[in-house]
């Protein structure tokens, strides 16, 4: 299972008047978390779209257990859950600085070309490293 | 059940570089559509928040099914779902311009006090107004 | 000279920690009044989009005299200051419901190639239509 | 003069459908700069929210010279342009990867009273630090 973790520091422009980081950025914190997972193993998502490939979110769901404020360091961890054939799912969490989870998601992406928009399989460099990184963990 | 539909229009600043609206802002445009229900009901979120009681989000799921595009004209289905006790659930549907059906999504908000973040029960003003209107649709 | 009106609801999302409406969205506010001036006169941005032609922004100034709040309904008047020969210059003002007005701003786009990004001149339908309009007003 | 650096990627969720960084999120970029220089001097924005004290924008101005892409990764530099009394100037240069300027910016930062909004002297240690930093750079 292929997994990656990194930190991130939360935005004044995250927050919203309840002072809380407002619900609808965790999916720009996840789509930054799941692209640094892919660069990681050596394919950043930017060279996906060079493929003519593009990977748009079919569908996603979050669990909000505690709120996330101002200038928190979060830790994000992705994992791949399912080896993709058409599709690509992960898995999310997200730490406070005391350890505690204060969200959880799963999303999941389709590959579709570019220019049609029709399904495709996900690209050849994806899935050999996929494949190398899943016997090599 | 309480039913409310209205139409937006998709900002320039909603798109990505794929050219879709980006699927973080569907929950900016769900949180105007449940606001615009209980505005329409009598009950204007400013005027729960003015009562102490703040509605932040619990969980969300969303289902993208079709893209959405710049200057789309959509329309959005918001339903109450469940009647709040000390959660409210509500049911979102979005329509292209050809009534197409290109998104769904449900959401849990829960009832906290805005002061010390603990659970309360909602507003008698708003169960008032679900009840009545409950009655009466 | 050609104006536009229009009200525009502030939104949840918009807000921040202090409890105002966030100083990055005011450049979207004006972005969606702009359009919808365009849009008035005949030549939705979109269509200049299919011509082949963007519209970015160049520069822009705002000054904040007043702060903007969750729900308030706001007055964004925008005005054509310059006719266009490779750019377009905008200026804009934002009222509260007391009539007093809270944010200026200028702007201006150029005109390029959405291919070669290279400076174009406007698209004709525009040219003429904010000249009919300018003569007619 | 106090100046700082650092370098940022640009996100997805940043891009619009032109392809390059819509001009709503340099205001963000510049944000998390100025408070990334407060951090570094020791007086993080988050302590200042905690003495009572506000920082909101009073104006800004922007030039957009060439534009930022995907996952682009850009050096900001933040240069406190005033000393500050009852408002402090910062002035913003963002470079690519190449080295080429490609946007700068003016902001002016208000000191309010969190409670009153009333403008207020910079706090103290803020004074101190800024002082300090003056005289050893």
């Amino acid at each position: 299972m292929i997994s990656h973790s990194y930190k991130i520091r939360i935005n004044y422009s995250d927050t919203d008047k309840m002072g809380f980081v407002h619900h609808s950025n965790y999916a720009r914190i996840y789509e930054n978390a799941r692209w640094e997972l892919l660069r990681e193993i050596g394919i950043p998502y930017s060279k996906i779209e060079e493929l003519g490939i593009f990977m748009p979110v079919v569908d996603m769901s979050f669990k909000f257990i505690k709120p996330a404020f101002y200038d928190d360091v979060l830790t994000v961890t992705t994992t791949i859950l399912e080896f993709p054939t058409s599709r690509i799912k992960f898995k999310f969490e997200l730490k406070n600085e005391v350890g505690e989870i204060i969200n959880v998601a799963k999303l999941t992406c389709a590959f579709i070309d570019s220019i049609t928009s029709k399904p495709q399989r996900p690209p050849k460099i994806l899935l050999e490293k996929l494949n190398l990184n899943s016997v090599s963990k």
